[in-house]
C-alpha cells in the first residue's frame, strides 16, 4: 500500500486552493496517496496569534491579494478573491469529513472542485444547500452531506482535527507532512518534490 | 542600456542571502542588471508591526529555522544559523552604500560574499574592522570602508534608504521590483523569471 503524505488545509486558503489542484498527482508521481486533512485555519491561528492575510496593514493585504492572483495564474488557475474573504468553512470541512467516512476515495475530487469554485465563484461555499448540491453533482447523497453540518459527530470529529493540527505544530496552510518532514504553503511545492523523489515509498 | 531590477535586502535575511547568490545571473539572462539596495528589515518591519522569523511563537521559529537550511540546501547553498541572531547590520549596509558610491561594479561580489561569510560562520558581519578586512580582500579601501560605518553622510544614506522602502510598501526581503511589479521572498524567484521572460528589456 503506498505510503501518504498529509495535507492539511482550510477551504478559505488561496495558497491550499492552489496546491489542493496538482497534489494528487505530485504525490502519485512518487507512488504515494494524500491523505485530506481539514481544518479550520481560525482555530489554528489562536494559537500563534496569526490572523488572515487580508487583515493585516493594507500595505500587506493588498500585496497577498495580488500575489493570490499571481500564483494561481503562475499554476496555470483561474482565481477571483471572493467577497467576502475570508469566511468561516466549518460546514464544508464538516462534509469533507463526512465524505472521507463514506467515500473516501472521491474526497480529492470534492476538494478540487469546491475550493476551485469557491475562487472562480461567486458562490456559497458554506452553505449547506450550495454543499448538498456539490455532493448530489457527484452522484452521492446531498441530503446526508448537509445533515453532516449539524451533526454532533462531525462537529466534534473537525474540533479534534483543529486540535491535532495545533498539537502537531501547524500554523498555516496548506500544511503538508511527508515522513514527519512539514512544508508551509503552496509555494514549498518544488522542496516537497525533492523530498519525495529523494525518499521512497 | 540594460534596464535594472531593485534587489531590496536586509543582511541579516537567510531568504535574502539564498537569493543574493544568483539574482545576477537570472537578471543577465533576461539581459537586465541588478541594482543593490540595501535597508534595514527592524525598519521596516515597524511600518507593519511585523517581527523576525525566529522571535516569533516556537512553533513558527523552529520551523523557519528548519526552513532556511532546506531552502539554502535546496538552492545548492551550505547554511549555518548565525549565534546570536538575528543582529543588527547597519554597519554593513553603509558600507554596502559606500561601496556603490566608489566602486558599484563590485557591489554584487561584496553582497555575495559577505552575505555568505555570515550565514556559513561564525564572522563578527557588523563589526567595522571585520567589513575593513572583507573590502581589502577584495583589493579595495578597507580603512575607507570602516570610515563609512560612523559617517553622517552615510548614516542619513541608510536612513533614507529605510524611508524609501517603507513608501514603496516593502515589508519583508528579500524584496525584488521588475517594472514595478513586487516579488517578495526567495521563493518567488520563479514567478520573477516567469515576468522577466515576458517583459523585454
Amino acid at each position: 500500500m503506498a505510503k501518504s503524505i498529509e495535507f492539511w488545509f482550510d477551504f478559505v486558503s488561496p495558497y491550499a486552493y492552489i496546491a489542493t489542484q496538482s497534489i494528487e498527482q505530485l504525490a502519485a508521481k512518487y507512488d504515494r496517496t494524500v491523505a485530506w486533512k481539514p481544518m479550520l485555519l481560525g482555530a489554528v491561528f489562536k494559537s500563534t496569534g496569526s490572523s488572515p492575510l487580508t487583515m493585516r496593514p493594507p500595505v500587506m493585504a493588498d500585496y497577498f491579494k495580488h500575489d493570490f492572483i499571481r500564483s494561481a495564474h503562475f499554476a496555470g488557475l483561474p482565481f477571483v478573491l471572493p467577497e467576502p474573504f475570508p469566511i468561516a468553512t466549518q460546514n464544508t470541512a464538516r462534509v469533507c469529513l463526512w465524505l472521507q467516512d463514506i467515500e473516501p476515495g472521491r474526497t480529492g475530487d470534492f476538494v478540487r472542485q469546491v475550493t476551485r469554485a469557491y475562487f472562480t465563484g461567486p458562490v456559497a461555499l458554506n452553505d449547506p444547500a450550495w454543499l448538498a448540491q456539490q455532493i448530489s453533482a457527484m452522484g452521492l447523497d446531498g441530503a446526508a452531506a448537509e445533515a453532516a453540518c449539524d451533526d454532533p459527530h462531525y462537529k466534534e470529529a473537525l474540533k479534534a482535527q483543529c486540535e491535532r493540527a495545533i498539537a502537531k505544530g501547524i500554523f498555516g496552510a496548506p500544511w503538508i507532512i511527508a515522513d514527519e518532514e512539514a512544508f508551509w504553503g503552496n509555494d514549498r511545492l518544488p522542496q516537497l518534490e525533492k523530498w519525495l523523489s529523494q525518499n521512497g515509498v
